[in-house]
């Protein structure tokens, strides 16, 4: 959030004072038809009001009235590991952080780089997406968007999440299950199937498509740009006005 | 956060005009002597330019120059069960929201109701300021101050939440144990007493005093009152300028 300086108010002043001091210089020579009175008022009006208007921004500036509160929205990419969610959910950030509104990013791994011991059973899943849940509430008490990327395999866990934030965009990022594996250049797939991870989502762990997603990409058919665009596109229409 | 509304562009273009016009009449009649001129002038002037400034608004809205990025802060505050961490902590959140700066309240009550399978022990406690100290760092991303008063009894959490915000205000609420527990209307004391409750701060587990708490209340000798107006002050010196 922002707060305006003294800086910002004087050299406001100052760009209005070159408009309005030239409409008066105008005005006085077409009353008058004399050039040196027009200027004459013209240097002594920019003077005084330069001051003037220095002195009514920062009045303006401690007032509330007309200041609207902007209303937040999140984004929430679903969909298989390595389906593609933090890829497109990168690429939307980005293009949403050119409108000047306040917005974060929120992925799973960063998250659980900061807490490792979150862990992947339904049960420590499901505590997991109310803390997520709470983090955004958060966030959107203060107006802040969000884009947030997580598996979230479970329709009670994404369920959870819609009913405690508000403005809640659902975006599945579908992708066939051989898709994620011919992407999966570290080789996450084969070590679940070989029984190295648990509860890993996909091979050891289902995975609840989404009914209501406001958005689905069929990644076997969209390239990251156009699915950026699709998105992008839908929160324009619908939350930054 | 806030954007500025369309009216508001409007009205602060006629309480300027109000301003600049009655100067511009009060020197066109300097100049010339004529009050009808004057007026004449004032109401030609006032029609153009209400527009004008309005334009001049919106153009200048858009622009992110001289909009400083406001500093945001963390207070937290430590102390035992029932020592007077929220009671203080509520009304300095209170206090500081009247001066218009971006701000959230954290409660560790809030936040085990949310989430409520957080536990006790050293780990889980380790884990969940963890969790906390991202949730106010994101805040931060933000601009936003955070009020937060947990227990925190270890000196690694406390230190853990240091080292993850920036600005960081310990407020160490001092308060003997027995004065805690004449407070205990619950009776929370006697049940942990009893054995009900295990890792209870101040019963069956430590609580480590604070070393560098930058503010220490003493709440044996001050009020609420007092205590607030110390910490607000404190705040107001530091980081609200």
């Amino acid at each position: 959030m922002f707060k305006e300086t003294n800086a910002r108010s004087l050299f406001k002043g100052i760009s209005w004072r070159i408009l309005a001091t030239t409409t008066t210089i105008i005005l006085v020579y077409m009353f008058f038809n004399r050039l040196d009175l027009a200027i004459i008022a013209g240097i002594i009006e920019t003077i005084l009001k330069v001051a003037l208007y220095w002195g009514h921004e920062r009045v303006w500036h401690k007032i509330r009235w007309g200041k609207k509160r902007i209303e937040p929205f999140n984004l929430w990419f679903t969909g298989l590991p390595l389906s593609g969610k933090t890829t497109i959910a990168d690429a939307v950030f980005k293009e949403l952080n050119k409108l000047q509104i306040p917005i974060e990013r929120l992925d799973s791994k960063d998250i659980r780089d900061v807490v490792p011991d979150i862990g992947f059973s339904r049960k420590d899943r499901n505590i997991h997406m109310k803390r997520i849940g709470h983090l955004i509430k958060t966030l959107q008490n203060n107006s802040i968007s969000t884009v947030a990327s997580f598996v979230s395999p479970y329709r009670e866990s994404r369920k959870t999440i819609r009913e405690m934030v508000k403005n809640n965009i659902v975006v599945y990022i579908k992708a066939n299950i051989e898709t994620c594996k011919k992407r999966d250049r570290k080789g996450k797939y084969e070590k679940a199937t070989k029984g190295e991870y648990q509860n890993f989502t996909g091979v050891n762990d289902i995975y609840e498509e989404p009914q209501h997603a406001e958005i689905t990409i069929d990644t076997d058919k969209l390239s990251v740009d156009e699915a950026t665009k699709i998105i992008v596109k839908y929160v324009k229409k619908n939350y930054v006005k």
